[in-house]
């Protein structure tokens, strides 16, 4: 059988799915999700069952000291640098079937598509899964792919600890991870990584594929306002210093933030702590978190410096002391013209709905777009929830973006 | 030695703060503060100890069947109900020296005073003191005077549990403190009580005392706003359901709501639970308490009417449910004009600058009001702290405020 021409090559749609759902009954909950945290035993047999898919294929396999796995399916010209794609198998403590697996397995599937066919590239092609992406177990999140960008060290990623104190490179050591490549000292000619949204956009538009076209910076910090507890009955409202009530303002602004910039401004309050939290007294201390994202530094700049200024203007009309201090930082990230664009040329041509997004989540391929041209693709998930048991997503969807990351990776490799 | 005319009689302020610290070593804590929690071997050396002094003090001393001690002086004609004072000497378990021992301390002062220039009254005099008056270990709060008034039944009360599992029965027979009255079943002539604040209304203005006019009412609500957990960056602001959004304006409304209903409005919002409160997840639940508190019952509903009315806008306009459920409510009490009037004559003929004030927290004098004419003698307490280990109250205050119950209880009981 001769292969299809270049424009009509499609995956697998069900063999994809197989995978995932096998791959998904490694760590199952009862209510449908995946519980699999980096580097537990349940991860190894996840990483053991991903590679041995990997050496049926014909692949390669190689992993470096992180535990970051490269498998590798030659082109014709290996002196090429591998036009890769991947993402990471670990899970949420209560993850879904999708996030990080849909984007690992969609890799093997591409090669698995290209092997029915006999089909030649000129670069060889790469599925890489990243070690500890979702940072539950061990902090910080992205660890794999952070110690392969150089964005922290091999040192600091293998002494962190799990709740137990159990550190990285003893779990990794123990599940048999630990590679003898150097974390980086890895060539990569482009880089795709397929994903769930984990958003409601594309779902809301009723559209396939979102081309993606950066990720959000961010900024989180930690916002403690202090007042005076009091018993809530005796304390009349003129002589109060409820830290609740300023906190409650500043929480409103930092919504508002977001809405004075859009289209990408985000503004969360997530996490509150209320002293002593006690129904009939007023609070003396209140604690919360302030996540502001958009699509480039300078506007998130701006919204940290609104929320500054709001905060001083609220500390000197309530008396109440207000401390803003920043906990974490993420630069925004643009993806490369040429991969954005090969991803929105591959959706075009499969006959897609499309649009370009932006991902307002960090991805291993965040890290990549330091090292090479990157792009991701994102298809729809259910009410945009993920992160939990119920996380979905449509068959035809996980087809339909397998399909374009198929396509824009032979468009990168090129076909022989 | 002649006795000083009724105008010139005083209480021996040194020696009523030397039983106030005596009492107070008893459960003392490192940091000034007190510890001695209901029915706990530390309330029986407290109980005993103040039942010695009434002893020594010539008292006849009476327990009722949920501990409730009443110490008794006899007067010219023992068929008159006594003129009584009384508090309670339960503390917080980060309770201070005052709150409660105060007014039990004051009575017993009082009538050392009287045996100290061999006065006579009329009527009898009793200085009580009510079981589980803080609610810390057991609740109800107020709960010996609670049973003595009927309010709910002594069954009710026995069977009352701490964390772990002790019964008010069992651990009220264990300190000995089981008597054989019958609870209420015991007349009262008039009633009042000695207190501290526990705000800083009389700190503010710099007056002495604060002739109580009667006792806010309060309704505690539990307010739950339920939306849609989901990931703070890939999710758009116009496609978030964020449950703190929608709280945070309903918090705001509770103090406004307040300031809407002066002078005694309160307003307070003490309590909130954040779901899931994660810095990175918009919040999908948020779950607070309301207290709301005024002069009359009245005026509360109409608060409650409020803020009912406004979350029902709320939720209309956010699209967001609101639950408001009503957990608790207390009648505001009035109390007796005329010993309102004997507090105010009283203050005024020592001296004192005195202000009509209202309690904002209960006491036990509310179910005494249910029962005999009553009323309240409050002092200052250093920045209207209590329930505090720095709870604190300055000595001439403290003996300001025994002269006041002298004096109101004397023209209640009348010299001989």
């Amino acid at each position: 059988m001769a292969a299809p021409k270049f424009e009509d090559l499609r995956i697998n749609g069900t063999r994809l799915w197989g995978s995932l759902m096998e791959l998904a009954a490694i760590g199952a909950t009862d209510k449908g999700g995946v519980c699999r945290l980096a580097l537990t035993d349940l991860d190894k047999r996840g990483r053991d069952l991903v590679v041995s898919w990997a050496h049926a294929a014909g692949m390669t396999v190689t992993v470096d000291k992180i535990g970051n796995v490269f498998m590798r399916r030659a082109g014709r010209n290996n002196a090429l640098p591998p036009i890769m794609t991947g993402s990471h198998i670990d899970t949420q403590p209560t993850g879904g079937k999708f996030d990080g697996n849909y984007g690992v397995l969609a890799g093997i599937e591409v090669v698995r598509t290209l092997d029915d066919h006999h089909i030649e590239t000129e670069a060889p092609i790469e599925v890489a899964f990243w070690t500890n992406e979702e940072g539950s177990r061990f902090v910080p999140v992205m660890m794999g792919s952070g110690v392969f960008a150089h964005a922290f060290s091999l040192a600091t990623a293998y002494a962190a600890t799990d709740v137990a104190g159990l550190t990285v490179k003893d779990e990794l050591t123990r599940i048999g991870y630990v590679g003898a490549e150097e974390p980086g000292d890895h060539p990569i000619g482009a880089y795709f990584e397929t994903h769930i949204e984990q958003g409601p956009v594309l779902e809301d538009h009723d559209i396939t594929i979102g081309v993606v076209t950066g990720v959000l910076g961010i900024r989180w910090y930690d916002c403690t306002v202090t007042g005076m507890e009091a018993h809530a009955g005796p304390t009349p409202m003129a002589l109060r210093k409820d830290a609740l009530q300023v906190a409650t303002r500043l929480m409103q602004e930092v919504v508002a933030i977001a809405h004075r910039h859009p289209p990408h401004g985000r503004g969360t309050v997530g996490m509150v702590q209320v002293h002593p939290n006690s129904r009939n007294v007023i609070p003396g201390r209140v604690k919360f978190s302030i996540d502001l994202r958009n699509s480039t530094d300078a506007i998130v700049d701006a919204m940290g410096a609104e929320i500054h200024a709001i905060a001083a203007e609220l500390a000197t009309t309530s008396g109440l002391p207000i401390q803003i201090e920043q906990v974490s930082h993420y630069p925004a990230q643009s993806f490369h013209a040429e991969c954005v664009e090969a991803v929105a040329t591959a959706a075009g041509r499969l006959g897609y709905s499309n649009m370009p997004v932006v991902s307002g989540a960090g991805h291993d391929a965040v890290y990549m777009a330091k090292l090479a041209p990157s792009g991701m693709i994102f298809i729809p998930c259910k009410d945009g929830i993920s992160h939990n048991e119920i996380e979905d997503a449509k068959p035809e969807h996980i087809t339909a973006g397998c399909n374009v990351l198929l396509h824009a990776m032979l468009e990168r490799a090129k076909i022989v």
